[in-house]
């Protein structure tokens, strides 16, 4: 019997050719293990539900993963720029100081100026701590908490794996026993303790899907939701920042402007 | 006689305390080195005029050192301000690549959603860009240019002290002259060669004050102009830097609102 494995077969239209082909594999590697004859095909449409079963864990494995790997990496950028960000801050404050030495060496005017202009300096840095502040507490730390959660899915797809190669196995045992034993004349042996665990693994392995198919679920609603509030707050905080710099540079810009250089040249 | 030095007499009320005891000493030092007893009340009179020119003097020369220092501490901070700035930009490029991988991972709603997010925060980092060249050229550069430029300062005001110092030095040789030849009967003594010389010194002195003070004046004008000129580009500039992030940082906060995460579920 040819291999005709499709994606429509498999009712994964979503999988890549890739995925497809290594599929194939699989399955042939797993008709190899089991030693399952081509004329066998009861046993070949139970290969195929098996792996139609793993191919959407390994969906849910990469869901996890990507989780893992992508926000685990806003985590770490987020918080590196966090940091630039709080050096920046402490930059403009050598600046605001220096400018405030320079107004006391200065004519009265050009030290008011100068004045004024620092104090909004300073006042930004003041608004660019709040946003270091709040992007730790509001971005960062919701991300970083991902570390832990992502562990403790993978942890539950381990524990699916498992259940799932003890059915394996007892298949395995079962095909063993069978092709030891000739059949009889209806072509029928029956082994009511091998299928009795094959069974028992199957409903396990069934049971286990279905709570890891409602703990991912769970887990990318979660994530989804997640992922818009983070990065909300993140628009948020950096709008607030901006707007509050763009406000204290105009009115430093008014000091600016109203900075009458010919009075000082007077003095 | 008692040396009654006070700001008024000297015509210079703005001195400070201290640097009127400064300017004390260095009377007492002078009527030491050229022995002035403390009747030669003429001579009494032309110290004080050479100290006044002094004083001035060393207000230029306070004024071209405060310039050449803070000038070049406000090129350097804010040369690593952009520099800091560039590093952001850096950072938040890394960022926006991974939510564009991450994107290629998820389900059609959210990969729109964070591909609009992540051109938002491009752009962001596009003004950022231009920003940092901006502060280059506009503010780093023109600071820049004050090295050189209170060298030359400095370089006039050296010159003004080496031909204060020839006038210094024939006056000491004239009191020389006259200390060793005793007083006539109307208790006066003629050295032509030495008295001309001492006048010529003078004259060539004051022209050179009168020179320094042409120079220095116009350095001071240029340099309120130009502080003006600086300090309003380098708002200017972090204006329109704000201005267009908060634009952009809107446009994103939009993205992310219109994203519906229970459309991906579906699928």
């Amino acid at each position: 019997m040819a291999l005709a494995v499709s994606k429509r077969f498999l009712g994964m239209e979503e999988v890549t050719s890739g995925t497809l082909r290594k599929m194939k594999t699989k399955l042939l590697a797993l008709v190899e293990r089991l030693r399952v004859g081509a004329d066998s095909f009861s046993c070949f449409h139970l290969l195929i539900f098996i792996l139609k079963r793993d191919a959407q864990v390994k969906i849910m494995e990469g869901t996890v993963n990507n989780a893992e790997k992508y926000l685990g990496q806003f985590c770490m950028l987020l918080a590196s720029y966090a940091r630039k960000n709080a050096r920046l801050r402490d930059k403009v404050d050598l600046l605001v100081r220096q400018i405030m030495d320079f107004a006391n060496t200065e004519n009265p005017e050009l030290r008011r100026c100068l004045k004024d202009l620092g104090e909004e300096l300073s006042k930004i840095q003041d608004y660019r701590q709040a946003e270091v502040e709040r992007l730790d507490a509001k971005v960062i730390a919701p991300l970083k908490a991902y570390g832990p959660l992502t562990k403790s899915k993978r942890a539950d797809i381990k524990k699916f794996n498992s259940v799932r190669n003890r059915e394996i196995k007892e298949l395995e045992n079962l095909q063993k026993l069978k092709q030891r034993n000739p059949l009889d004349r209806q072509g029928i042996v029956s082994f009511p303790k091998a299928e009795a665990n094959v069974q028992k693994a199957s409903i396990d392995v069934n049971h286990t899907t279905h709570q890891l198919e409602e703990i991912i679920l769970k887990f990318q609603q979660q994530k989804l939701k997640d992922i818009k509030t983070i990065f909300s707050n993140f628009v948020t905080i950096e709008m607030i920042f901006h707007a509050k710099a763009l406000e204290m540079y105009t009115n430093a810009f008014q000091h600016l402007n109203n900075f009458d250089e010919e009075k000082d040249l007077k003095v």
